[in-house]
């Protein structure tokens, strides 16, 4: 891929009830929102199915938009080991829809990512809402919250291309 | 299938580094193994990478065993959350993999698979690998130990299906 050829970036905000994504085209140190929402598999499913929703979920975005790299947050719950162990499920979902693609996958801390959008590593979500809307240009405030993170992620994927490398994601 | 066909049963135990499995057949209340052993993606991999090398492992096993049934342990991991959250990946691969093929999962305590086993829910490693082997009249002690563990999830649901509601597993 040649340096002014678009990039497309695939952010994704995992969980088992709720996954945000948001996608980006990155070029000239600019970014378009092409597509965001967010995956809600039905309520009444049973756990596996689920998380197979997700993954085909995953899977057709990638078809879609077909990325170049997909940006998830490096999670630090702090909620109990079953949460965290449903949250890992429905985050390796997101990974092994990219991997099988060959797809690279980055990661980053919450805080970076609002520090790359807000300016603010303690930024509320609404904040975190508002500042993807304006450097995004969106008539609306993006929803779900889970969208607008996504976005976020991909945002910070999309700066930490022009910074030090202290501000650049880990490769999962 | 028939209640004099044999039912096919995959234990799964899953993990980041190791997962070990186990497959037996079981027909009027007896039970073969048919296949035991580990997927170990290799160490130098990236994680996405590795999670990648398990499902495709997992997708391969049910392909050549064609199995009725998954079995996993239901994990209370007592570690941090960021080890329950690699776990939670490594175990959405085989549970993905089982819901792709619409084959139902159910989950088992780790205390009633031994005691299902060793008719005793503290049971050691050791003593677990030496009563499957008996069990499943095997020449040698299974190993490593992840798969005499898959072996008893395994043997855990054939037995369950001669008992009481409440030694029965939950669907996952």
């Amino acid at each position: 891929m040649s340096a002014s050829e678009p990039l497309v970036i695939l952010g994704i905000d995992p969980g088992t009830c709720i996954t945000g994504y948001g996608v980006l085209s990155h070029c000239h140190k600019k970014q378009v929102a092409l597509g965001y929402g967010c995956i809600r598999p039905p309520k009444k499913s049973i756990l596996s199915e689920r998380y197979r929703i997700l993954f085909e979920g995953i899977e057709t975005l990638i078809q879609t938009y077909q990325p170049h790299v997909l940006v998830v947050e490096t999670q630090f719950v702090n909620k109990n080991v079953q949460s965290a162990m449903k949250l890992g499920m429905a985050r390796g979902m997101a990974i092994l829809a990219a991997s099988r693609k060959k797809i690279p996958i980055y990661e980053y801390a919450p805080k970076k990512a609002k520090l790359a959008v807000v300016g603010n590593g303690s930024a509320s979500k609404a904040q975190v809402q508002k500042m993807v809307q304006l450097l995004l240009n969106l008539s609306a405030i993006p929803e779900p919250e889970d969208a607008a993170d996504a976005l976020a992620l991909a945002l910070c994927h999309a700066n930490s291309l022009h910074q030090l490398s202290s501000l650049q994601g880990t490769i999962l």
